[in-house]
């Protein structure tokens, strides 16, 4: 089998490894010439025989939108686009549309697994049409771990549902990420506790909260014991923001998604305009004394 | 009538005057000696003629434990203690027992109005038995507003009731500032509102969110329409934090109040290990780059 | 001054008086005959002068969509519409552009006031050019409360500046509505509270919590003291949705003002599937007993 | 080695098993006479010799508490009473300075791993003296799983430090659970989900939530894919209550297990007076129609 991959960053380019170590021949595709194989997506797709298999890995948003729209043009009908990346879903049913009229397929794959995915497989889950699902499915088993499909794959329904489900998951991530954060930060603040690594270390094996999350902050413990080296400001990524707005627009509470997203806000502030107007608030009716700005 | 006050600060001070101003003898007691009118609360017993009222107004905690417990000491059976401090509901039902066993009366009152109650009057809220609320009502009319006593005073219930009510006031307080103050950044951080300081005066008179709260933003953004000079650091006193300890102990959801709390918190944090948690895992299994520490 | 109301439901109906009162020739317009003075929208242009001034007060979406363009086709260059319904200020900005092109004006009104404006006024936040909202003044003067103009009118910005104060208004007053909700339940849970409507009536003169909305709640409870006719389902409006989709975009964190969003939400479920899952996983780690469904 | 152990519950039987199945002498004691060895605490300890290792597996609270002071006037200086339920640390303190007037030892053992702990070993967080923490390897070596100790114990501290541990271990688990159920009705609300249990089943091997309590919600789907047979009610330990107690008393904001906490106490809720006092509101201010209780 031989397909196209466009966009070789930290993860197309493990991919295009765990593809290539199963004896998938990939041609792959970046703007970077150094990682690159071909030197354009036109190139890319005349390198390859009809009907077409090209995977998109890039950045959501604009850079997907561009790839996808410039890839329509050179390809042919009956040839699959599948988008690996990161889009919203509502992205996904535009791009299967505007393929769909040129007879071109069109499959969103959420992957989950990071950085190990090229050791240890990544999770996947695939929108679109149970043909493309059957022509992607050599793809999609080189790709996820070994062992039983169902425990790594999933085809969760038509075109958008499966970077729905990445989406969700990522909202997910949120929360647990926030949710051990807590309890780590509990702990850290509490004098008893004299082995604050070993608690991780120890929730490794039995517990209930055991996890792959919880064997990373091992890891990271161990690597730096009292993260000093590490400032508290965290990004985050369109996709704890699109679970939240889908939380909105299906009046489901999520708290606790909610709060790992504004976590991350108020980590970037260094200076809430909010906590300001508080403070002025208690000078005001009580006169408690404020902080003066900068201090 | 005549009454003792023990502490004079911005609280005790200001009573003083408001019940002066009303033809009430005050002797008034303060470990500060240029606001003091007596030397030590065994002076302040003796200058009063049983039965005595002595209304408490210092910080809650370990200085109203010690004051009350040297009142009993110098007070006789039928005179009556007043704890208008911030004290826990908890503390006031020790203290009423405490005073039983010699036949000393309590009752504790919550008292809002911060600075501005010199001038506008307090709310009440007490907590004690019928006779003793009646005992101190001449005292209640003169600090609250004038006007129907039921808009300003309220007998809540047995010892410890009042200070709840104020509690629960408190913790409202928390909650109300918290949403004026993320409706406050909301606008601040929107290029098209030009007005920012127009919008809370032109909320004043009829809209739903009209508020004395709202009338001390106002001023506050009078004073200062950026709050240039104002740190984004809040305290928090006990009374927050007590709410969101009985929302628990009750199985009360409060989660506006308790994220007023938390914001305070968050406020306060220089270096979050919570967030620098999140950043270390998103590190892991991501390879997204971290802000060093100190950044 | 001779103006054009389209919609007289609950606001329109009570701004027509309002305006009436002042002598404001009004011709309003309704789909329900019964209220209507006009058949038509047509009907309603043509019985207005060049240039004619148009005020919009129907339900945000779809109904404020067919209502302008409908205008549109009638009116004039020089005619001016304002709306001031619910809309998203996204909206205004799509309303201008459309009217800019035929050279017909439009702004933006948010109202606030609910059914005591006819009586109270209404606070007002207009977007628009500075000589639009100079003309509209007139009707704006009569519609807001006596005294000055800067504490019930503001002008926020260009066309949707108006409707964004507007729904950060309502996102606050979600926030606020939620944590005197919240101090209602801690009270009502609590045996030591005897007076608990008393306790809300006490707070509204003297107290830092005192605003309009306390008043109502007064009101409620005098109603029916223990809420017993009513049912804790509560429905939401757009706007709050809106101030936290704000919120995200921003990067703002407002966790007071989405908890009110989410308990909202939450009040609408009789069967959370999210608690379900909840339930199903303290069985499955834990051996703890599920509730049967229904039960 | 010979070992005595008090409550033979879920936990406490299991663990017998698995101490047996090691060879490690058990005698139990247990108020049901269906499961226990012995008739009483006094045989319990006397069918022991000195010095005495008792392993106390009770209810926290009055049972412990009662169980404690019962063996501590049958014990000897020199024995040891190890409290493996999950009393809260500051018991733990108390316990401690109890049983150390008599000489007699006292550690205590966070374990973790539910009624899984029986096959899998369970994890275990341990507070006291080093002395005694070596003394009880034996036991603790059996009870937790197979493979490099410090993966699955941990020597937190002095006393109560092991039930810090384990309290922090509760509260990340129920922010964990929060936020894969939180995604769980995300999923379960949105049509193009055509898999529902596929998704959670697909996220157990490479995706970065995987994690044995999803491991347990693909159990749960598996025996009942649409959640029917069980209810929205979810109780609440003492666990997650005392994590967000430690929270407040330490400032450390924890938004998501609080969360957590407060949706179980919303779970429980037939009729919110909170939502009801909101759903009076807005009746008062917009004229919305309020619900009638009981619809």
């Amino acid at each position: 089998m031989h397909i196209g991959l466009v966009g070789l960053g930290k993860m197309g380019f493990n991919m295009r490894e765990r593809l290539r170590a199963a004896n998938i021949e990939v041609t792959g595709f970046d703007s970077n010439p150094d990682v690159s194989d071909v030197t354009s997506l036109a190139e890319l797709v005349s390198s390859l025989q009809a009907p077409r298999l090209i995977w998109v890995m890039v950045p959501s948003g604009d850079i997907t939108n561009s790839v996808i729209t410039e890839l329509s043009e050179h390809l042919d009908a009956g040839d699959l686009i599948i988008d690996g990346g990161n889009s919203r879903f509502t992205e996904d049913q535009k791009h299967g549309a505007l393929l769909a009229e040129k007879n071109i397929g069109f499959m969103d794959v959420g992957v989950s697994g990071g950085v190990w995915g090229l050791k240890n497989g990544y999770g996947l889950m695939a929108g679109g049409s149970t043909e493309n699902v059957a022509w992607a499915m050599p793809i999609l088993d080189v790709l996820r771990p070994e062992g039983d499909r169902a425990d790594s794959f999933v085809h969760v329904g038509d075109i958008g549902a499966g970077h729905y489900a990445k989406m969700v998951h990522n909202g997910i991530e949120y929360g647990l990420m926030q949710a051990y954060a807590e309890g780590y930060e509990l702990l850290a603040k509490k004098d008893i506790i004299e082995d604050l690594p070993g608690v991780f270390r120890a929730w490794q094996k039995g517990t209930v909260v055991r996890s792959w999350l919880l064997d990373l902050m091992v890891k990271a413990l161990d690597e730096d014991p009292g993260l000093e080296s590490i400032d508290d400001y965290v990004e985050d990524s369109g996709e704890g923001r699109w679970t939240v707005e889908e939380a909105i627009a299906n009046a489901v509470p999520a708290p606790a998604i909610t709060a790992a997203l504004f976590a991350r806000f108020s980590s970037r502030e260094d200076n809430s305009p909010a906590m300001k107007m508080v403070s002025a608030l208690r000078h005001q009716f009580g006169g408690h004394a404020t902080k003066p700005s900068g201090s």
